[in-house]
Protein backbone atom coordinates (compact mmCIF):
# COMPACT_ATOMS: atom_id res chain seq x y z
CA UNK A 1 0.00 0.00 0.00
CA UNK A 2 1.19 3.61 -0.65
CA UNK A 3 0.60 5.86 2.18
CA UNK A 4 0.64 9.47 1.31
CA UNK A 5 0.63 9.63 5.36
CA UNK A 6 3.45 8.39 7.49
CA UNK A 7 1.17 8.83 10.80
CA UNK A 8 -1.88 7.03 8.74
CA UNK A 9 0.71 4.12 7.53
CA UNK A 10 1.96 3.95 11.83
CA UNK A 11 -1.85 3.92 12.89
CA UNK A 12 -3.00 1.21 10.33
CA UNK A 13 0.08 -1.09 11.27
CA UNK A 14 -0.85 -0.32 14.78
CA UNK A 15 -4.50 -1.53 14.42
CA UNK A 16 -3.74 -4.42 12.19
CA UNK A 17 -1.72 -5.95 15.50
CA UNK A 18 -5.21 -6.59 17.13
CA UNK A 19 -6.85 -10.17 16.28
CA UNK A 20 -8.98 -10.39 13.36
CA UNK A 21 -8.17 -7.03 11.93
CA UNK A 22 -5.97 -7.16 8.67
CA UNK A 23 -3.80 -4.30 6.71
CA UNK A 24 -7.44 -3.53 4.71
CA UNK A 25 -9.83 -3.60 7.94
CA UNK A 26 -7.21 -1.53 9.72
CA UNK A 27 -7.10 1.06 6.80
CA UNK A 28 -10.56 1.36 6.69
CA UNK A 29 -10.72 1.90 10.92
CA UNK A 30 -7.92 4.66 10.56
CA UNK A 31 -9.49 6.51 7.20
CA UNK A 32 -12.80 6.33 9.17
CA UNK A 33 -11.05 7.75 12.45
CA UNK A 34 -9.59 10.33 10.13
CA UNK A 35 -12.72 11.59 8.66
CA UNK A 36 -14.95 11.82 12.39
CA UNK A 37 -15.58 14.61 13.30
CA UNK A 38 -16.47 13.89 16.80
CA UNK A 39 -13.25 13.15 18.69
CA UNK A 40 -14.01 9.18 18.39
CA UNK A 41 -9.79 8.81 17.58
CA UNK A 42 -9.08 10.58 20.67
CA UNK A 43 -11.36 8.99 22.65
CA UNK A 44 -10.89 5.41 21.93
CA UNK A 45 -6.98 6.69 22.11
CA UNK A 46 -7.48 7.79 26.32
CA UNK A 47 -9.31 4.36 26.92
CA UNK A 48 -7.28 2.03 25.56
CA UNK A 49 -4.26 4.35 27.58
CA UNK A 50 -5.98 3.60 30.34
CA UNK A 51 -6.67 -0.08 30.10
CA UNK A 52 -2.92 -0.44 30.34
CA UNK A 53 -2.17 1.87 33.05
CA UNK A 54 -4.93 1.48 35.46
CA UNK A 55 -6.61 -1.83 35.14
CA UNK A 56 -4.87 -3.99 37.98
CA UNK A 57 -5.38 -7.52 38.92
CA UNK A 58 -7.95 -7.84 42.30
CA UNK A 59 -5.45 -9.12 44.90
CA UNK A 60 -7.62 -11.55 46.30
CA UNK A 61 -9.34 -13.45 43.42
CA UNK A 62 -7.37 -12.14 40.07
CA UNK A 63 -10.38 -10.80 38.34
CA UNK A 64 -9.88 -8.00 36.31
CA UNK A 65 -10.50 -4.58 38.50
CA UNK A 66 -10.29 -0.58 38.66
CA UNK A 67 -8.79 -0.79 42.55
CA UNK A 68 -6.94 -3.52 45.21
CA UNK A 69 -10.22 -4.91 45.10
CA UNK A 70 -13.02 -5.85 43.06
CA UNK A 71 -16.31 -5.38 43.20
CA UNK A 72 -17.27 -9.00 43.84
CA UNK A 73 -14.78 -9.44 46.30
CA UNK A 74 -15.85 -6.67 48.28
CA UNK A 75 -20.16 -7.67 47.71
CA UNK A 76 -21.77 -8.10 51.14
CA UNK A 77 -24.66 -9.95 49.98
CA UNK A 78 -22.79 -12.54 48.12
CA UNK A 79 -22.02 -16.16 50.01
CA UNK A 80 -18.67 -16.28 51.22
CA UNK A 81 -18.28 -19.75 51.55
CA UNK A 82 -18.65 -20.87 47.88
CA UNK A 83 -16.05 -20.21 45.54
CA UNK A 84 -16.60 -20.59 41.42
CA UNK A 85 -13.09 -21.29 39.86
CA UNK A 86 -13.00 -19.69 36.18
CA UNK A 87 -10.11 -19.47 33.79
CA UNK A 88 -10.38 -16.05 32.78
CA UNK A 89 -11.92 -12.67 33.67
CA UNK A 90 -14.28 -12.90 30.43
CA UNK A 91 -15.64 -15.97 32.02
CA UNK A 92 -16.99 -14.22 35.40
CA UNK A 93 -18.61 -11.75 33.18
CA UNK A 94 -20.44 -15.04 31.14
CA UNK A 95 -21.09 -16.73 34.45
CA UNK A 96 -22.37 -12.95 36.15
CA UNK A 97 -24.86 -12.63 33.43
CA UNK A 98 -26.98 -15.70 34.20
CA UNK A 99 -27.54 -14.31 37.45
CA UNK A 100 -27.68 -17.62 38.49
CA UNK A 101 -24.38 -17.41 41.19
CA UNK A 102 -24.25 -15.40 44.17
CA UNK A 103 -20.79 -16.53 46.28
CA UNK A 104 -16.89 -15.70 44.93
CA UNK A 105 -14.91 -16.10 42.16
CA UNK A 106 -11.20 -17.51 41.53
CA UNK A 107 -9.89 -16.68 38.49
CA UNK A 108 -7.10 -18.56 37.55
CA UNK A 109 -5.45 -16.98 34.45
CA UNK A 110 -5.38 -19.75 32.09
CA UNK A 111 -5.23 -23.59 32.56
CA UNK A 112 -2.51 -25.95 32.60
CA UNK A 113 -1.67 -26.62 29.08
CA UNK A 114 2.28 -28.70 28.98
CA UNK A 115 2.26 -27.92 25.17
CA UNK A 116 2.29 -24.12 25.45
CA UNK A 117 4.47 -24.35 28.28
CA UNK A 118 1.41 -23.36 31.13
CA UNK A 119 2.29 -25.41 34.05
CA UNK A 120 0.43 -25.67 38.09
CA UNK A 121 2.75 -22.61 38.99
CA UNK A 122 2.01 -20.37 36.28
CA UNK A 123 -1.23 -19.88 36.88
CA UNK A 124 -3.04 -18.87 40.45
CA UNK A 125 -3.52 -22.22 42.17
CA UNK A 126 -1.36 -21.25 44.66
CA UNK A 127 -3.54 -18.30 45.89
CA UNK A 128 -6.39 -20.44 45.39
CA UNK A 129 -5.17 -22.68 48.17
CA UNK A 130 -4.33 -19.91 50.18
CA UNK A 131 -7.83 -19.31 50.53
CA UNK A 132 -9.36 -22.35 50.75
CA UNK A 133 -7.03 -22.43 54.30
CA UNK A 134 -7.92 -19.11 55.03
CA UNK A 135 -11.67 -18.29 54.31
CA UNK A 136 -13.50 -21.44 55.77
CA UNK A 137 -14.41 -22.34 51.96
CA UNK A 138 -17.12 -24.99 52.14
CA UNK A 139 -17.49 -25.60 48.10
CA UNK A 140 -15.62 -24.92 44.82
CA UNK A 141 -17.56 -25.68 41.67
CA UNK A 142 -15.03 -25.64 38.53
CA UNK A 143 -16.36 -23.75 35.71
CA UNK A 144 -13.75 -24.62 33.39
CA UNK A 145 -13.95 -25.15 29.70
CA UNK A 146 -14.20 -29.03 29.21
CA UNK A 147 -11.34 -29.30 26.61
CA UNK A 148 -8.37 -31.04 27.30
CA UNK A 149 -6.37 -28.71 29.14
CA UNK A 150 -9.26 -27.74 31.04
CA UNK A 151 -10.10 -31.40 32.70
CA UNK A 152 -6.13 -31.47 33.47
CA UNK A 153 -6.73 -28.58 35.11
CA UNK A 154 -9.84 -29.42 37.16
CA UNK A 155 -8.06 -32.90 37.63
CA UNK A 156 -5.06 -31.23 39.09
CA UNK A 157 -7.10 -29.07 41.38
CA UNK A 158 -9.43 -31.48 42.76
CA UNK A 159 -6.37 -33.81 43.70
CA UNK A 160 -4.80 -30.67 45.65
CA UNK A 161 -7.93 -30.27 47.21
CA UNK A 162 -8.60 -33.73 48.61
CA UNK A 163 -6.39 -32.63 51.62
CA UNK A 164 -8.94 -29.97 52.60
CA UNK A 165 -12.56 -30.58 53.79
CA UNK A 166 -14.07 -28.69 50.76
CA UNK A 167 -16.83 -30.16 49.01
CA UNK A 168 -15.92 -29.89 45.08
CA UNK A 169 -18.01 -29.84 42.08
CA UNK A 170 -17.86 -29.09 38.13
CA UNK A 171 -20.68 -27.39 36.09
CA UNK A 172 -23.32 -30.06 34.36
CA UNK A 173 -22.02 -30.61 30.86
CA UNK A 174 -24.34 -31.99 28.06
CA UNK A 175 -26.78 -30.82 25.09
CA UNK A 176 -26.97 -27.07 25.08
CA UNK A 177 -30.43 -25.76 25.81
CA UNK A 178 -32.04 -25.30 21.70
CA UNK A 179 -29.44 -27.36 20.21
CA UNK A 180 -30.58 -30.45 18.18
CA UNK A 181 -29.27 -34.00 19.36
CA UNK A 182 -28.51 -35.31 15.88
CA UNK A 183 -25.49 -32.13 15.46
CA UNK A 184 -24.63 -32.44 19.41
CA UNK A 185 -20.74 -34.58 19.04
CA UNK A 186 -20.55 -38.10 20.15
CA UNK A 187 -18.57 -37.38 23.42
CA UNK A 188 -20.93 -34.79 24.72
CA UNK A 189 -24.18 -36.65 23.93
CA UNK A 190 -22.36 -39.85 25.37
CA UNK A 191 -22.02 -38.47 28.35
CA UNK A 192 -25.18 -37.13 28.61
CA UNK A 193 -26.75 -40.09 28.42
CA UNK A 194 -24.10 -41.47 31.33
CA UNK A 195 -24.18 -38.67 33.67
CA UNK A 196 -28.19 -38.11 33.11
CA UNK A 197 -29.96 -36.93 36.01
CA UNK A 198 -33.85 -38.16 37.75
CA UNK A 199 -36.37 -36.40 36.31
CA UNK A 200 -38.50 -34.43 38.55
CA UNK A 201 -42.43 -33.92 37.47
CA UNK A 202 -43.58 -31.28 39.83
CA UNK A 203 -46.99 -32.25 40.98
CA UNK B 1 -22.75 -7.34 30.48
CA UNK B 2 -21.79 -7.00 33.92
CA UNK B 3 -18.28 -5.80 33.76
CA UNK B 4 -16.03 -5.66 36.83
CA UNK B 5 -14.21 -3.03 35.84
CA UNK B 6 -15.45 0.83 34.54
CA UNK B 7 -12.23 1.04 32.56
CA UNK B 8 -12.08 -2.05 30.96
CA UNK B 9 -16.33 -0.98 30.00
CA UNK B 10 -14.91 2.42 29.16
CA UNK B 11 -12.78 0.48 26.84
CA UNK B 12 -15.50 -1.77 25.51
CA UNK B 13 -17.98 1.11 25.02
CA UNK B 14 -15.29 3.21 22.83
CA UNK B 15 -14.05 0.21 20.71
CA UNK B 16 -17.35 -0.33 20.21
CA UNK B 17 -17.97 2.79 18.36
CA UNK B 18 -15.65 1.78 15.03
CA UNK B 19 -17.30 0.40 12.16
CA UNK B 20 -18.06 -3.21 12.24
CA UNK B 21 -17.05 -3.50 15.25
CA UNK B 22 -20.19 -4.59 17.87
CA UNK B 23 -19.86 -5.10 21.84
CA UNK B 24 -18.68 -8.53 21.68
CA UNK B 25 -16.05 -8.28 19.55
CA UNK B 26 -14.76 -5.21 21.19
CA UNK B 27 -15.23 -6.76 24.54
CA UNK B 28 -12.77 -9.26 22.56
CA UNK B 29 -10.06 -6.65 21.90
CA UNK B 30 -10.19 -5.11 25.25
CA UNK B 31 -9.44 -8.06 27.01
CA UNK B 32 -6.70 -8.94 24.20
CA UNK B 33 -5.46 -5.91 25.08
CA UNK B 34 -5.36 -5.98 28.93
CA UNK B 35 -3.67 -9.23 28.63
CA UNK B 36 -0.91 -8.39 26.00
CA UNK B 37 2.62 -8.05 27.55
CA UNK B 38 3.92 -5.85 24.78
CA UNK B 39 2.50 -2.56 25.36
CA UNK B 40 0.32 -3.31 22.25
CA UNK B 41 -2.34 -0.64 23.97
CA UNK B 42 -0.40 2.13 24.62
CA UNK B 43 0.78 1.77 21.00
CA UNK B 44 -2.13 1.69 19.52
CA UNK B 45 -3.69 4.69 21.77
CA UNK B 46 -0.33 6.93 20.75
CA UNK B 47 -1.07 6.12 16.99
CA UNK B 48 -4.79 7.10 17.33
CA UNK B 49 -4.01 10.34 19.23
CA UNK B 50 -1.46 11.49 16.02
CA UNK B 51 -4.24 10.16 13.76
CA UNK B 52 -6.37 13.26 15.07
CA UNK B 53 -3.80 15.81 16.21
CA UNK B 54 -1.47 15.67 13.97
CA UNK B 55 -2.61 14.47 10.22
CA UNK B 56 -3.73 17.57 7.91
CA UNK B 57 -5.27 17.79 4.24
CA UNK B 58 -2.47 18.68 1.81
CA UNK B 59 -3.38 22.59 0.96
CA UNK B 60 -2.80 21.78 -2.59
CA UNK B 61 -4.71 18.82 -3.30
CA UNK B 62 -6.42 17.61 -0.22
CA UNK B 63 -4.84 14.29 0.10
CA UNK B 64 -4.24 13.52 3.66
CA UNK B 65 -0.53 14.57 4.61
CA UNK B 66 1.96 15.11 7.31
CA UNK B 67 2.99 18.49 6.02
CA UNK B 68 1.24 21.22 4.91
CA UNK B 69 1.84 20.19 1.10
CA UNK B 70 2.10 16.45 0.22
CA UNK B 71 4.50 14.06 -1.03
CA UNK B 72 2.65 13.76 -4.47
CA UNK B 73 2.37 17.25 -5.01
CA UNK B 74 5.73 17.76 -4.16
CA UNK B 75 7.19 14.98 -6.27
CA UNK B 76 9.24 16.80 -9.34
CA UNK B 77 9.54 13.71 -11.84
CA UNK B 78 5.24 13.72 -11.87
CA UNK B 79 3.38 15.18 -14.73
CA UNK B 80 2.34 18.34 -13.23
CA UNK B 81 -0.14 18.97 -15.96
CA UNK B 82 -1.95 15.99 -15.81
CA UNK B 83 -4.61 15.93 -12.68
CA UNK B 84 -6.62 12.80 -11.41
CA UNK B 85 -9.76 13.88 -9.55
CA UNK B 86 -10.54 11.23 -6.83
CA UNK B 87 -13.52 10.92 -4.32
CA UNK B 88 -11.28 10.68 -1.65
CA UNK B 89 -7.20 9.72 0.03
CA UNK B 90 -8.37 6.09 0.07
CA UNK B 91 -8.82 6.23 -3.87
CA UNK B 92 -5.85 7.90 -4.48
CA UNK B 93 -3.93 5.12 -2.45
CA UNK B 94 -5.68 2.27 -5.02
CA UNK B 95 -4.55 4.24 -7.54
CA UNK B 96 -1.09 4.82 -6.48
CA UNK B 97 -1.18 1.14 -5.82
CA UNK B 98 -1.70 0.18 -9.60
CA UNK B 99 1.84 1.98 -10.87
CA UNK B 100 -0.54 3.11 -14.10
CA UNK B 101 -0.41 7.31 -13.12
CA UNK B 102 2.68 9.39 -12.49
CA UNK B 103 0.29 13.01 -12.91
CA UNK B 104 -1.03 14.84 -10.13
CA UNK B 105 -4.33 14.67 -7.88
CA UNK B 106 -7.01 16.64 -6.61
CA UNK B 107 -9.19 14.95 -4.30
CA UNK B 108 -12.68 16.35 -3.93
CA UNK B 109 -13.43 14.97 -0.27
CA UNK B 110 -16.65 13.16 -1.27
CA UNK B 111 -19.91 13.61 -4.28
CA UNK B 112 -22.05 15.89 -4.80
CA UNK B 113 -25.17 14.23 -3.25
CA UNK B 114 -28.45 16.24 -2.63
CA UNK B 115 -29.97 13.37 -0.64
CA UNK B 116 -27.21 13.28 2.08
CA UNK B 117 -27.06 17.51 1.74
CA UNK B 118 -23.36 17.56 -0.01
CA UNK B 119 -23.63 20.25 -2.66
CA UNK B 120 -20.84 21.58 -5.17
CA UNK B 121 -19.50 24.04 -2.41
CA UNK B 122 -19.23 21.49 0.28
CA UNK B 123 -16.20 19.73 -1.92
CA UNK B 124 -13.27 20.97 -2.69
CA UNK B 125 -14.49 21.92 -6.63
CA UNK B 126 -13.81 25.52 -6.29
CA UNK B 127 -9.99 24.97 -5.45
CA UNK B 128 -10.07 22.43 -8.28
CA UNK B 129 -11.06 25.32 -10.51
CA UNK B 130 -8.55 27.56 -8.97
CA UNK B 131 -5.59 24.84 -9.84
CA UNK B 132 -6.93 24.79 -13.71
CA UNK B 133 -6.40 28.23 -13.81
CA UNK B 134 -3.23 28.75 -11.99
CA UNK B 135 -1.12 25.37 -12.92
CA UNK B 136 -1.70 25.32 -16.17
CA UNK B 137 -3.51 21.94 -16.81
CA UNK B 138 -3.96 20.06 -20.19
CA UNK B 139 -5.89 16.96 -19.13
CA UNK B 140 -8.37 15.99 -15.76
CA UNK B 141 -8.94 12.42 -15.87
CA UNK B 142 -12.01 11.76 -13.56
CA UNK B 143 -11.41 8.98 -11.62
CA UNK B 144 -14.66 8.88 -9.56
CA UNK B 145 -17.25 5.93 -9.08
CA UNK B 146 -19.76 5.03 -11.65
CA UNK B 147 -22.52 5.69 -8.99
CA UNK B 148 -25.54 7.89 -9.30
CA UNK B 149 -23.85 10.81 -6.92
CA UNK B 150 -20.35 9.70 -8.74
CA UNK B 151 -21.96 10.40 -12.12
CA UNK B 152 -23.70 13.68 -10.99
CA UNK B 153 -20.59 15.28 -9.79
CA UNK B 154 -18.38 13.86 -13.01
CA UNK B 155 -20.97 15.83 -14.99
CA UNK B 156 -21.05 18.87 -12.72
CA UNK B 157 -17.60 19.24 -13.20
CA UNK B 158 -17.05 18.58 -17.01
CA UNK B 159 -19.81 21.21 -17.44
CA UNK B 160 -17.85 24.04 -15.55
CA UNK B 161 -14.65 22.62 -17.28
CA UNK B 162 -15.99 23.74 -21.18
CA UNK B 163 -15.13 27.26 -20.00
CA UNK B 164 -11.51 26.16 -19.98
CA UNK B 165 -9.13 24.74 -22.66
CA UNK B 166 -8.54 21.40 -20.57
CA UNK B 167 -8.92 18.03 -22.13
CA UNK B 168 -11.88 15.78 -19.86
CA UNK B 169 -11.83 11.97 -19.53
CA UNK B 170 -12.90 9.66 -17.69
CA UNK B 171 -11.45 5.63 -16.73
CA UNK B 172 -12.73 3.34 -18.72
CA UNK B 173 -15.86 1.02 -17.29
CA UNK B 174 -16.37 -2.02 -18.30
CA UNK B 175 -16.79 -5.66 -17.39
CA UNK B 176 -13.37 -6.65 -14.84
CA UNK B 177 -10.59 -8.80 -15.47
CA UNK B 178 -11.14 -12.46 -14.27
CA UNK B 179 -14.81 -11.33 -13.88
CA UNK B 180 -17.33 -13.91 -15.83
CA UNK B 181 -19.39 -12.15 -18.07
CA UNK B 182 -22.59 -13.71 -16.72
CA UNK B 183 -22.06 -12.16 -13.65
CA UNK B 184 -21.58 -8.69 -14.95
CA UNK B 185 -24.63 -6.47 -14.36
CA UNK B 186 -26.43 -5.51 -17.35
CA UNK B 187 -25.75 -1.68 -17.07
CA UNK B 188 -22.49 -2.75 -17.08
CA UNK B 189 -22.33 -4.92 -19.73
CA UNK B 190 -24.59 -2.97 -22.14
CA UNK B 191 -22.17 -0.16 -21.57
CA UNK B 192 -19.27 -2.11 -22.27
CA UNK B 193 -20.69 -3.19 -25.69
CA UNK B 194 -21.49 0.10 -27.02
CA UNK B 195 -18.09 1.82 -25.63
CA UNK B 196 -16.32 -1.27 -27.57
CA UNK B 197 -12.75 -0.31 -28.06
CA UNK B 198 -10.63 -1.27 -31.23
CA UNK B 199 -8.77 -4.60 -30.74
CA UNK B 200 -5.37 -4.17 -32.15
CA UNK B 201 -3.26 -7.82 -33.02
CA UNK B 202 0.28 -6.90 -32.20
CA UNK B 203 2.05 -8.34 -35.39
Amino acid sequence: MNFSSKILEEAVYALSTLPGVGKKSALRLALHLVQDNTHKSTKIAKALARLENDICKCKICCNLSDYEVCEICLAPHRMKQVLCIVESARDVMAIEDTNQFSGKYHVLGGVISPLEGIGPSDISIDLLIKRIQDENILEVIMAISPTIEGETTIYYISKLLTDYNVKVSIIARGVAFGGDLEYADELTLGRSITSRVPYNVQS
